[in-house]
């Protein structure tokens, strides 16, 4: 890495440097671990005295703040500090950097269209007809099928498969290990024999998609199963066929959708969340970690937990209630008690 | 995919035409989603209005159903209409086309035995004295370890690692990323620390079995952990060491199974249920979604959930039972009241 | 495998033998399923009227057990029969023999160091800078990314992805699927969209850490993700960004620890638990499958299970609890109604 210095920040960032323009960084770090090479940040007014203790040699803070004691490094005002420094991370410190050109040792079908600046590493294998725009960064061990569609600086991850007439938009990431377009769960009980339901849908991801690493995208069983566009997913994720996530949903990890379910935009899933099949989730709901949603979900704004998926505050009050019974079960042997009492005073 | 017309339809499911035998359709589409080139279904009664909506060219439907509106494609009549559809699928809609040969860039043993109409994919590591029958579909990019033994048509897919001295059986399917006899989780404690037990026992897969992507089979610690003919599994699920998965048992996604543990045949679990080590689960019993299954269970035809579980009535009576609670309190509160009020009186 | 004696399995283990010391077996087993020519062992009182009945050639016996009827194979008296049971098979059955050199078809880059005698399999991709140390055996299809460090006698099975800057220790394994080092679930809501929040810290693997299959481990996004020495995953288990998994931890399949929490040494976490972000968990703790940890736990030895986490015999009893508030609630109806005929008696 490079040497960065303020100066430089503080012009790809517009923020206002106070201090030594000429400081260098060559490092991020978090206040209190950095060194006099490295730049951070201050955004949490909890974490105010981080400032005056830290070491870093540049640090951006929010355009309001006012020092009360001496700090050593060099500050960056900017209104938003977190953005500022996850710019010049994304600029400077990105570790994944482009490359360019087919690998020698990839296997690309004779009619299939590479962008000419797309990379495509070693061991991979490209089907037919396969369409991949500019950009796209294919790392090794990467199977693509036929007729598959990837995106504008689409990035896949050494050993991700995507089985065929898979169409991926730009800017898609998949982390290592990820699958995309395996057959649906799909059987049909015939005489106690389960009959294999083809599965013959495809699977439609749109433009600003990340997937974690390890997660699986089932193709439908006919139509699509669809991601929209900015969603993301953590690793060890499950969408079975025939969703629809919608934009801008934030699932967690190891967290499962069943078919046919529709789970509207700027929902947030946390992790080992399961969701059934053939349900509908209105937009912005916010569900707890390991949450069942086993019903529709009509209303917006809800932050839900439990299985089946309540408000949050009721399922922690039906845990507090569930210990209590006991002490109340003894109370009412009290009172019965006490009523058998007054009745024999009335016999 | 090449035309199909409804005479040749009807002659290979063995269905009554109604309407022009020589309607062509070119592809497979829900009723409300297929146009005039589309073979569509009719299954469900409540759906019968899409039947004289449905743009479909050819249509599925009941032997024994007879329209009451104007229908605008040709007919098929057929005991079991949604069966009928899937044949058409597996037979013309296949998107998994047969292969043969040895891919130049396959690396095979040459103690190894392969069936000649087989196929083995390109960047597949085929280890020493393995056999694979005929017209087994090895994808790329799959590792096959020594002495395995992989069935007649078995179609494995991009991506999967069979540990060697597994034994699986005919017509079996792996998704993308599956793990089949890696080492099962054995670690003893001797003084504070983790002593791994090897773990020398194989994985055997019956005929007929169906993993989704990305699950994992662990080899047993001795003996064998075995999966039982016609069982499917869907995308993530752990199979521990030693466990004995039944005949035509479906697990549905991210479901885990714990060492040595007996699942009976024909049972069926959902996404996310976890069941403990060293039990038996009678057969024909059905679990929630996110059941924890802690204990024997020993009558069958049962409908469970929770953790641990316990029958879905009673588990949703627990639920709604715990909401209570906070009520009953103070009820009970206002009936104390009320004693000591009469109780007031006799003194 | 070739034929071992009493006399070498005594001389091995330290044990002492009562009976032919040239018996020799060739494999092992369970007393009730091996032959004459198993090994096998005999540790839980419960089981003695096996070795009465088992024909193992050899079995290892307790120091302090005196047959009470006759066996038919030879035996080996041992402090731990177990803990012997286990050397041999480690010394003797390993399935995983060692092997060195580079196979050709691995992709090596010209500024990495691989000692001499460690193996490289075939179609595998190392990147600049990275040192694998004596010993280790990366099997086929493993990608280890740019300035990665792989510990002496490491053992990575097929299909792992280990990105960039990862430092693994010794004696380390991963099976097969792992991804080590993948970005963190990082994202700023910036007006309804995600912003990537870029991952620029590594992941640090210390000494005899094994994983299961499929598991995920991210990166930090500043920082370190760190798994320290002696702990032990099972399949599918997913380590979050900045986590810090402590000394001789066992975590069970499809557990998930979020990000930036602190797992305490010697703890242990049963399947599919869950555990939420920046949380401190003590050490020598237990959690049971499933279990939900919401907040700090301060205290050690705990059995806990539940979400939220809490006494295993708590839960239970809300559980129970749970299902005799229908019960309670006509027990006061009834109560409420012997109040009022009370009552009135007294108008």
């Amino acid at each position: 890495m490079t040497l960065l210095s303020a100066k430089k920040i503080a012009s790809v960032t517009g923020g206002i440097i106070s201090g030594n323009e000429n400081t260098e960084i060559q490092s991020v770090a978090k206040l209190n671990e950095g060194d006099e090479y490295s730049l951070g940040f201050f955004a949490n007014p909890k974490y105010e005295h981080q400032v005056y203790e830290s070491r870093c040699g540049i640090i951006f803070i929010p355009k309001d703040f006012h020092p009360q004691k001496k700090v050593s490094g060099t500050l960056i005002a900017h209104e938003n500090p977190y953005f500022a420094f996850c710019q010049i991370l994304s600029l400077f410190f990105n570790p994944n950097t482009k490359r360019t050109g087919i690998h020698p040792q990839a296997l690309i079908d004779a009619t299939a269209e590479i962008a000419e600046d797309a990379y495509i590493g070693p061991f991979c294998h490209i089907g037919a007809h396969v369409k991949i725009a500019r950009g796209a960064q294919i790392h090794e061990r990467v199977s693509i099928g036929d007729g598959c569609i990837i995106g504008e600086d689409a990035t896949i991850f050494s050993g991700v498969t995507i089985y065929s007439l898979s169409q991926i938009g730009n800017r898609f990431t998949a982390h290592a290990g990820c699958v995309i377009g395996s057959d649906g769960f799909g059987f049909a009980p015939v005489n106690g024999v389960y009959m294999k339901i083809p599965q013959v849908g495809i699977v439609e991801i749109e433009d600003d998609v990340e997937l974690g690493a390890n997660c699986c995208i089932d193709r439908a069983t006919m139509g699509k199963t669809i991601i929209k566009k900015g969603t993301k997913l953590d690793n060890l994720v499950q969408i079975a066929h025939n969703v629809e996530v919608g934009e801008h949903v934030v699932i967690a990890s190891q967290t499962g959708v069943a078919g046919s379910t529709v789970i509207g935009h700027h929902c947030v899933l946390g992790g080992q969340v399961g969701v059934a099949g053939h349900l509908h989730i209105a937009p912005h709901n916010s569900f707890g970690g390991q949450a069942g949603i086993t019903g529709n979900i009509k209303e917006s704004n809800q932050k839900m937990t439990g299985t089946p998926a309540m408000d949050v505050n009721a399922y922690l009050r039906g845990v507090v209630g569930s210990q209590k019974v006991s002490q109340l079960q003894k109370e009412i042997k009290q009172l019965k008690k006490e009523i058998d009492t007054l009745k024999s005073r009335h016999e």
